[in-house]
């Protein structure tokens, strides 16, 4: 009894002596990983490149095709172990013309909006529609209203983001229900069509788009996004005068589906690489923008990640990989075809230790959140000591990104690099999202940010459950 | 003993359940203060009266004049129990023309640079200053030169700011001492005048100024800052052609120091009128840029801790006092003005339990950092659990800031407002510090995040050490 306790004790040491050894041996690779990243223009030159010569990048277009190319033959000069493409289709959706939205008013004349299609929308036609309008903030709104007060009419929702969550990410919910689902709500009520307050906390004149969904049994009805400066000033003529008329036109429509490609890219693990640790972001983009903080900035981040691996000379147990996914904004094609591979990889093949998506900006990053077992949470955590330097003091459980989420069923911790949300909504689906917007130290961070986790991960040998 | 440890139970209990409802009830309150910050406009719309409508504010200039009477017009429409101005002298350095430098060059032609002078400097002349440039990296080099490589040139200090510091004041020390002391360092050994790097993580076109000092005893020469690529490409063309000649060409002049004023407004404590937590920014600013993060918004930050206070109703026990400084960035005699009234004061009026300074730019605060006793600083990490959901994970003892370190005899606890440093030396005294680069909600945490910390203060009495 006595003698165990004495070893005990000394086990004890040994081991707080090797942890100690290896926390500060952690540290100190941590800390050449952000120096890696903070004095290399490697990601900054990625992103300008993606923004600059190639810019917003729909799925199913020309300029989401040359993103692919870009990204192929980026991974490939990178000297992997290994690139290749997924195929899959995609939706091609064309906005068309510029958009246009005029009021006409007794009282105040002719006013034109500033305003873009929803995505996925389908246009006017040519001479538009011309319509009273009735405003609305809530679904709820419609019930009240009923059909005899809605049928013919351009249905207003006009609901502004709630400014006073923190993280800004917390009032998105509230707003984009209305431009994902509004036209369907609206058509159930006889609606001509709907303008949509667009889903951001900034007042000012860029309206933003975003993905909509039509329902089968309920007739589709154009909609567009309108500024929150112009939502307010609509808002106001309204008041003034009910009887306003607006005319939209939009020639937005959908043109056959698409081959696109997911673009994978790896480092072959040296003892595991049957395990793997996955990372990404989108390659495509809503149309208006650069697809600067959504999502380049995250492409460029999870591509730097096996910069620095390489410029580091580490080389990773398991194998770590880059996947460059197609499709998010649209409908996650691109997602399901990756876990779909993961499904369908051979007996003891690809076994996803951790996947890590980055889809919230090039902002300065603030932690992970963690959507895993409170054993591997409690992983993570544990590392709080070497993250908090670098500004990761939020490590907690909670959602991760649409472009991993279907890689849960199969038991994959995922993980999202969390940033500082202040300014996103400011940028997301707008014509402002472009480079010059993205600081490259801030973005840097993050590609840092990830690649200290993966290292963390690699070392630690987080347990992959079989499905 | 059996009662005595029931009654300490008991208490225990007490202290608990008291304890909890009152972290309860600030948590509630602290949620108010951050939504009535991120609802409200005030503090943007102060913001950019300060930066569009006066514009740079050095002091001595009309414009610092014009924005202590906007401080003292805004402090008293907001109901306030005092307000009043503290008059003192202020250097009045003027920049005059437009600065230029020309590079010169056989092989290269002529170039003309992005440069400013650097503020206090002398200016060269109507003719300009033409010389032979000598580059340097350290002020060690200087010695090995010597006299007779470094007489009658132009002494070049090219030290690039280290950007793999996460926290990006870590860098500035090493950078801005060549702007501070390079002139007097290079005149030692007969320079003509000095052409310094600016001392920012940027690479872009803006040159930053900032203040300059020379010795007594050594002889003036002008110094002007140049912009990061412009010191690249002098890098550069020197290599290739160590013969080029420079000209550069400042007018800026001292003029007879001029009247200012500090301008405080405060309301009235209900329990310890005469116990003061003391917050403030400065208004005054460099001449090029607009003063927006440097430090409009510190400046209006602090103005809207006591608009929150008043449009919430929390009546403070302790006199809350905004304290507007003149004349940071020259000579810091605001705060040798504040600090002597502190010292002159009555006795037993005037104490100061707190004093929060805001000067690192209107970004996503992280904490704050505290100069005060261990005792001081632990107190404010058991507030943490509050702070945290607001981002503020952030709250070490560190060094406060220039406008309060003058009251550390006094043994006031000093706290920093941090913020997240990335972007901050991007503008830091540079053409391109405006309006339009502060986030309208990164500014408002920041107004928050010291509006909490004064409400806990003020709850706590934090115990004032008498001097």
């Amino acid at each position: 009894m006595l003698k165990q306790s004495y070893f005990s004790i000394a086990a004890m040491f040994l081991l707080l002596a090797v942890s100690g050894y290896s926390q500060d041996n952690d540290s100190i690779v941590i800390r050449s990983i952000f120096s890696e990243a903070l004095k290399d223009n490697t990601a900054e030159k990625n992103l300008e490149y993606l923004c600059k010569k190639i810019g917003g990048r729909l799925c199913g277009s020309p300029q989401a095709e040359k993103a692919v190319n870009w990204s192929e033959e980026t991974l490939k000069k990178m000297g992997l172990d290994t690139v290749y493409r997924q195929e899959l289709k995609v939706r091609h959706w064309v906005r068309g013309e510029k958009e246009s939205a005029v009021v006409q008013s007794k009282s105040n004349g002719n006013h034109d909006l500033h305003v873009c299609a929803i995505g996925g929308s389908i246009g006017t036609g040519e001479k538009g529609i011309s319509a009273r309008v009735i405003e609305v903030k809530e679904f709820e709104e419609l019930q009240v209203l009923g059909k005899k007060n809605i049928e013919g009419k351009i249905v207003f929702f006009n609901h502004p983001a709630d400014p006073t969550f923190y993280y800004t990410f917390n009032a998105y919910g509230g707003t984009a229900k209305f431009r994902v689902f509004g036209a369907t709500q609206a058509a159930r009520f006889g609606a001509a069509a709907v303008i949509v307050r667009s889903a951001t906390l900034a007042h000012d004149d860029f309206p933003h788009t975003g993905v909509m969904h039509y329902a089968d049994t309920v007739k589709q009805i154009p909609a567009i996004a309108v500024s929150t400066n112009d939502a307010d000033l609509l808002s106001g003529m309204l008041a003034k005068d009910p009887s306003l008329k607006l005319t939209i036109r939009t020639i937005c429509r959908e043109e056959p589906e698409a081959v696109s490609y997911n673009v994978i890219g790896q480092l072959k693990g040296t003892e595991h690489p049957e395990e793997v640790i996955a990372f990404g972001g989108h390659i495509d983009s809503w149309d208006i923008g650069e697809g600067a903080h959504d999502d380049g900035a995250g492409v460029v981040q999870t591509i730097e990640v096996l910069r620095i691996f390489k410029a580091l000379g580490i080389r990773p147990k398991h194998t770590l990989r880059v996947v460059v996914f197609m499709d998010e904004e649209m409908d996650q094609r691109g997602a399901k075809r990756y876990a779909q591979s993961v499904k369908d990889a051979a007996p003891g093949t690809d076994k996803h230790i951790a996947a890590i998506e980055t889809d919230r900006g090039g902002f300065t990053p603030t932690g992970f959140s963690i959507d895993a077992t409170d054993q591997e949470v409690g992983k993570i955590q544990s590392w709080k000591k070497l993250l908090l330097p670098y500004g990761l003091y939020n490590l907690e459980k909670g959602g991760s990104g649409v472009d991993i989420r279907d890689l849960k069923p199969f038991g994959v911790p995922l993980i999202a690099l969390v940033t500082d949300s202040q300014r996103y909504f400011d940028y997301q689906h707008a014509a402002s999202d472009t480079f010059d917007k993205v600081s490259p130290r801030e973005l840097q961070l993050g590609s840092a940010s990830i690649a200290a986790l993966v290292y963390l991960i690699d070392k630690s040998e987080l347990k992959w459950r079989s499905w």
